[in-house]
């Protein structure tokens, strides 16, 4: 209990009286108003609401990456705040079945007076994107307009800051570069992942070449491995990946993928636990908007049809291209292609176990 | 598009510069701040606006019973209005998972600046118990104050007279009372329904009468049925309902629980169809605040254990009792032990089925 | 309780000696095995035994359509099985959460064993498909190979039975195409329609010619409304129609797609709301596949990545394809794009509205 | 690929012909069968199929526990397995509403014929149970029979067996006891606690006596201070402990539940993070048994009212009983109620934060 205040109602801490007064409906009050434009902008603003939360756990994990040094403890503390977006996420997405329950019908009751209001103006979803680390230049653009024409003054200006700086992919892949685990003591991550890569697939070809098949089964089968093969190799040299780099089919550093990879692989042991899970919820959370997308379509689909939407635009066709263009972890969900079986994981040095393992039990 | 406004922008729609300005947290700013208490006011904000959207669909539903006539193709609007809340809760029940992220250790760090402020000062959740028809008799009472003293000035009023008017209980009920299905030409439905279950009863005591059963287990399941029978008598009969209703055990009239039944029975008649769903939807509504309730009180239990609340209770305690003892449709989900199988069903004579079958308005 | 059967045990009523005797893990038994098989198997025996669920409440719904007559109170029958259906939908897509909890790593401790076998090879889903009224030539072909050459014998035979019969789709247009509503008795319904939606446009029209806007505001959006002209033009006119069913564009004939909207815009009249709702539930149906469709892309590239899938395919690629693809009643949910306010609605004449308050049958 | 293996088909792999052929339906086949039967069957056997994969990740958690040394490891094995329970149970809770699609009159069409069978008959429902540490004396008797009355033969033995070995329950708490961190080189963390708890205490008191409320006001406040602290006292104390475990009011040992308060302080630490997550994912699992028993509570009583079940029982009271009373892990949640503000939080020396440290920094 604070000294100084002696009584807090609930009323007053939540500003009630603001937030509940708050809702202006354009299709006018009483007998006027349209039944389900209230439920409209309710919906909305606990969006937006959710967002605002959505940046403050974006932020403050972004600023807990910015550290000189990261403090261990931190990543647990990470884990946490990522793991709460991807649950609002899930909210979000749910919440979607509310709004279906407007029907097109309902909709055209009050749709005439939003115009050209629209989902593309929510300035918070925008910094979202921004800060996950979605360039302009990826962005599906729409209508010919820089997504930012939609705002103006501070707010256009807080967005194109926010282009300019960091964002979480950039702070993660700085991170991943940092990890002191690719070339430890006695043991090239790189070198040795190579060599089980090529023992895996030398295994099953020969397994192939033993199995009772038909000639074109086996032909099919061999030819698949192969492109496995160039796969893995495009991906383990150093140029190729750069060339990848340059060419916008990948994002994510040589050295972080590495990383990832060595995250991903060795996730059991104790210190790379917590480090595997961030990486994961980072790609739960990309699939999360995605599907939030997804079904915002649909949502659309039902409500609209083919119709042009508020903001003058075939909205359902915007979307519908955001959903995989506007992903950002896509690398780092890509690395699952690189995974080989715990049977062929080189085994790591004993010295090296030790410090990747916790030590109270010495 | 109104020819008035020329363009509306969707931050000023929704007026988010207040929305979004209405999070003081009172563990400070920037690095005083308590990191979580900015996810324990959006989260309350959030339920209060979704507060505010029920009582605007509970609110226009019972408009709707205030009619001297109730059109036929209100029952359409009033379930689809129904629905809508019901999916609302589905959403305040699931997003508790995000209340969750948040420890014991984690709320520890703002806790102390909220006493007393506390959930049991929502006006607008006890707007909701009352508006359905929880009486202030039938209350849980929590530290000997009556609820409404957590108000003061209008909000306290406005509680009041709540309590004073029709509830939407009360309105159910005096439209079941109304509708004209239980004493149609040549069929009277009490009658004809209390022969079916006698008919019932009879046949299944002679099935355990013939069954390969051991004494005591015969013995047990006669008992069974008998008990069931003593359960029907007592409902069917209107002075043994009116006693029930005295002693508080029930509080749906008699008529009102006889036209439940048998829109409950004839369901399949196209006319029922809607007054059946609707009926449903009231249970559903019940249970889903129910599981709302269970739900906070397991978050509670992993937030604080056994620990005094904010507003100087055991609040889980509390929550506990409210459970089962805050539900308004008991009656009606209680239907349910009146059914009888298909096969016993008395068929309508085919003029009733004509009734039935179109504009019951004529 | 049967006479006959004296004693039923939950076991044996379940026939689970026989249900959990069937996990056969490839990986081996006991040290041998590969923990996350055992999973890996369940989930997919769960999702077949609700395919077969699936198919009992469509096949079911489709006799009901067959029937010379539809007895109206089927529609109320057909609604709740679709609503179950789409409640299984709910769970399928949901309990890709749990499959999640197996990553690329666990499941690479045991994937060898599998080749060839793959979801493509799940007959009951293929049958839902076909039943719903997926034409082979509308299917995404994948590798060449017609869907069904992954079947023999007697499941080869059904699937191309299916083919050849009535699907849910086709059984719902010749109902739409029977349902009496679209020529009555001094109502022409397509031609009130039309005018309703020419009053709509030149209101629209003349509001953007008052408004203040500027010109190239004001040339979009008139041009915006030219293009709805044009659509409700095509959509109305009935060789349009026609010849858009020949090209591939939309499916629904004319009389069935006329039907749609006049249910679509009616609802709220009695007799209308239960065919509203079917037609509802279809979209969603087709919504919730999609849905699962779509998550389901999100976890194989969780568990694989870029890698092949077990049938020898980058199923990825496939599943993605089919997400829109394999849809069925587009058409359905395209009405929405047909929708006006409901003040521009046509009145309905009273002779109309009272036939509508249920007595179709006379 | 295995070698011997050429070619597995999904339908063999999951032995589909024998569990899509185990739905016998007693209400007979074809026009005779009871449609909601189906569904009846299909839906326990997707339940049983699930129990089967808890007990197969349970089992192997306790097998973990079960060894002399708990490979560090294994604990994040552990929690993502405990983490796959929780989603099934996320799915056995949301799947109860395709059970509430069958309502009452489609329950009846068939329900005389499952007499006496009955949902208390599951065998491995109560291994789950007794293998969680469910015991005999803590069970919610039934109708005067043992529970484990309803098998024989090999059934009986083997839930007999299961009682008088290790449960989870039971490995959980001897972890704990052997986990090495409640006396570390010159830090006893017990007195330390203490120590933290009183000056908390003192302060909250001060404060209260410095602010300005009303004497009856500050009177409830300071009682209530009080109070906590002999909550805090009698559990600190080792022998109002066991006192406490004599009287049933308490279960973990009082060594045990110390590492679960020290794990819960202290789970920023990293090595202290994933054991944190583990008591986390039990007090959680806990709750979705509990969450899922209260919905079918609410499912029986929309479907049979106050109806005897058919086992013979008025099973919805048998089950409304067991939501709390079964519950294992409750010692566990109620370590919130000792949280501490970080604030207060006894300081950890350097020499120990190394030791619970990572030292891939050094």
């Amino acid at each position: 209990m604070s000294e100084e205040t002696t009584s807090v109602h609930y009323i007053n801490y939540l500003a009630l009286d603001k937030v509940l007064d708050s809702q202006n409906l354009l299709s006018g009050d009483g007998k006027e108003a349209a039944h389900e434009e209230m439920l409209f902008i309710i919906i909305h603003q606990t969006y937006e609401l959710w967002f605002k939360q959505i940046l403050h756990e974006i932020g403050s994990t972004m600023d807990l990456f910015k550290a000189d040094k990261i403090n261990e403890s931190n990543v647990g503390v990470i884990v946490r705040r990522m793991d709460r977006v991807n649950k609002i996420m899930t909210t979000l997405i749910g919440q979607l079945d509310i709004l279906e329950t407007m029907t097109s019908l309902d909709f055209l009751d009050f749709r005439d007076h939003l115009s050209p209001a629209s989902g593309f103006q929510s300035h918070q979803f925008r910094k979202i994107e921004v800060m996950l680390g979605l360039k302009i230049k990826k962005r599906h653009q729409f209508g010919g307009c820089p997504y930012h024409s939609q705002f103006e003054g501070e707010k256009k200006e807080e967005i194109l800051d926010l282009e300019a700086t960091e964002s979480l992919f950039s702070l993660v892949e700085k991170w991943l570069e940092r990890i002191p685990f690719l070339n430890m003591e006695g043991f090239d991550f790189t070198q040795k992942y190579e060599g089980a890569v090529n023992q895996m697939l030398d295994k099953e070809i020969s397994g192939i070449k033993a199995a009772n098949l038909t000639d074109s089964d086996r032909e099919i089968r061999i030819r698949m491995i192969e492109e496995n093969k160039k796969y893995f190799e495009r991906v383990l040299s150093e140029s190729e990946h750069n060339k990848a780099i340059e060419e916008g089919e990948t994002t994510l550093s040589y050295r972080a993928t590495m990383s990832a990879l060595l995250i991903n692989l060795y996730r059991d042991q104790p210190v790379l636990h917590l480090p595997y899970q961030f990486l994961r919820s980072l790609v739960e959370f990309d699939h999360k908007i995605a599907t939030w997308r997804f079904r915002h379509v649909q949502m659309v689909e039902k409500m609209l049809g083919q119709k042009i939407g508020t903001g003058g635009s075939s909205g359902q066709g915007y979307l519908k291209e955001t959903v995989d263009k506007h992903k950002i972890f896509t690398d780092l969900a890509n690395i699952s292609t690189l995974m080989i079986s715990r049977s062929y994981l080189p085994e790591l040095p004993q010295n090296i176990k030790d410090t990747l393992g916790f030590n109270y039990t010495k």
